[in-house]
């Protein structure tokens, strides 16, 4: 197995959608998929990113922590990281960043992760509050959100890049989390600027989905009148 | 690895929408990743049915050949079978068959397949002629096909069932093909009958999607003006 070619994913964007926020694995087992990632707790606990091996999450309140291997995820993203170097870049904004890198890697149509090192500026992130049972919806839930700001900081953006056909399962285009060099912080990315940093991705050519087939709410549910792309889009 | 929950998908079905038919991953390196399939040569050269890890071609010609290894296709699903008893069923229609599996197995929220050995009447399928570069789309491909009706026959039936939510990168719902115990007859199946059978079915909590990530037309394609989910009903 060629494995780092590939993006393991467990969860489903669209079962965030109705409200199954339950965590279906632990970071322990997400682990054993790669040393790179992203997600979120249980009831929406946070914004996770994983970093050579080890899971920082970024919580409601500002704070960043390194989660136990217990900790549950109903939603991640992993990778055994092996990015190759795309561009230097300085002064960019994030949707010309986005853009650029669409063109250089030429990978628009299959799954890719992107990493950023640098400094950056005018970074907007959130994280969400933990919700506890009964779960509400996805943007209900997103509702109880922190935002935090800051003007210039050093750190590591980790993205996904998931094409437009996949979009339900994942979120098309891409989804980004931040966490400063400093470990004080982190999150989400909602905005940024890019100052000045060493943009390099990783292609996959294979999107291994794991679902939660023993989580009987899930099996059950009837996703047939959520509006799974346009509430994705809106807590997105 | 629990490789017997494992659905391994070469190519999404959206790539073959816009005739993107070119042969990306040979038969030799499909059967890698299980025993029992099924797929579609180069050109949607016939519809191929993997049983015990021997893949069969129902050709347009309605003969029954054996590929080799360097047999290539655009598409095919494969995994490793280890199917559980569901239901000994008696004088079904297709759709009243379908119904009743996705209810006894409660799995409709996840990719399982599903094994059907018995005696089936009216059995109608389907082969595409192989087309030759360069491809029309697969509307216009597929128009090129063969329909072959059996009375009565014993056989095999092989089927994949995918959720919804995925409809797009598979047939969301049911996919059959079927080969004969003379393994004179077989194909896509678009109608049958099932006079006594049994009926097996496989829950997969992973899709492991492989995508045709060294073929420049793909990369390159600009799916955003295909049609996808309707042309893929019309054909299939």
């Amino acid at each position: 197995m060629a494995k780092h070619t590939t993006l393991y994913q467990h969860g489903t964007l669209a079962l965030l959608v109705p409200g199954l926020l339950k965590g279906t694995m632990t970071m322990g087992d997400l682990l054993k998929h790669g040393d790179t990632g992203i997600g979120t707790g249980e009831g929406l606990d946070g914004e996770l990113i994983i970093l050579n091996g080890k899971p920082y999450q970024v919580a409601a309140d500002g704070k960043v922590n390194v989660v136990p291997d217990s900790f549950t995820m109903p939603f991640a993203n992993i990778h055994y990281a092996r990015y190759l170097p795309l561009a230097e870049l300085e002064n960019v904004s994030q949707d010309d960043l986005n853009e650029q890198i669409v063109s250089l890697s030429k990978a628009g149509n299959t799954f890719f992760s992107v990493k950023i090192t640098g400094t950056f500026s005018d970074v907007k992130t959130r994280a969400v509050r933990k919700s506890e049972p009964p779960f509400h919806t996805l943007a209900q839930t997103a509702r109880n959100q922190s935002i935090f700001t800051r003007d210039k900081v050093d750190g590591t953006l980790i993205g996904y890049y998931s094409p437009e056909l996949f979009d339900g399962a994942a979120v098309a285009g891409f989804h980004h989390h931040f966490l400063a060099d400093d470990r004080k912080f982190g999150g989400h990315v909602l905005d940024f600027h890019l100052d000045k940093g060493e943009v390099s991705y990783q292609l996959f050519d294979t999107f291994e989905q794991h679902l939660p087939v023993n989580d009987k709410r899930y099996m059950q549910h009837d996703f047939s009148s959520d509006d799974i792309t346009e509430s994705i889009h809106t807590a997105e």
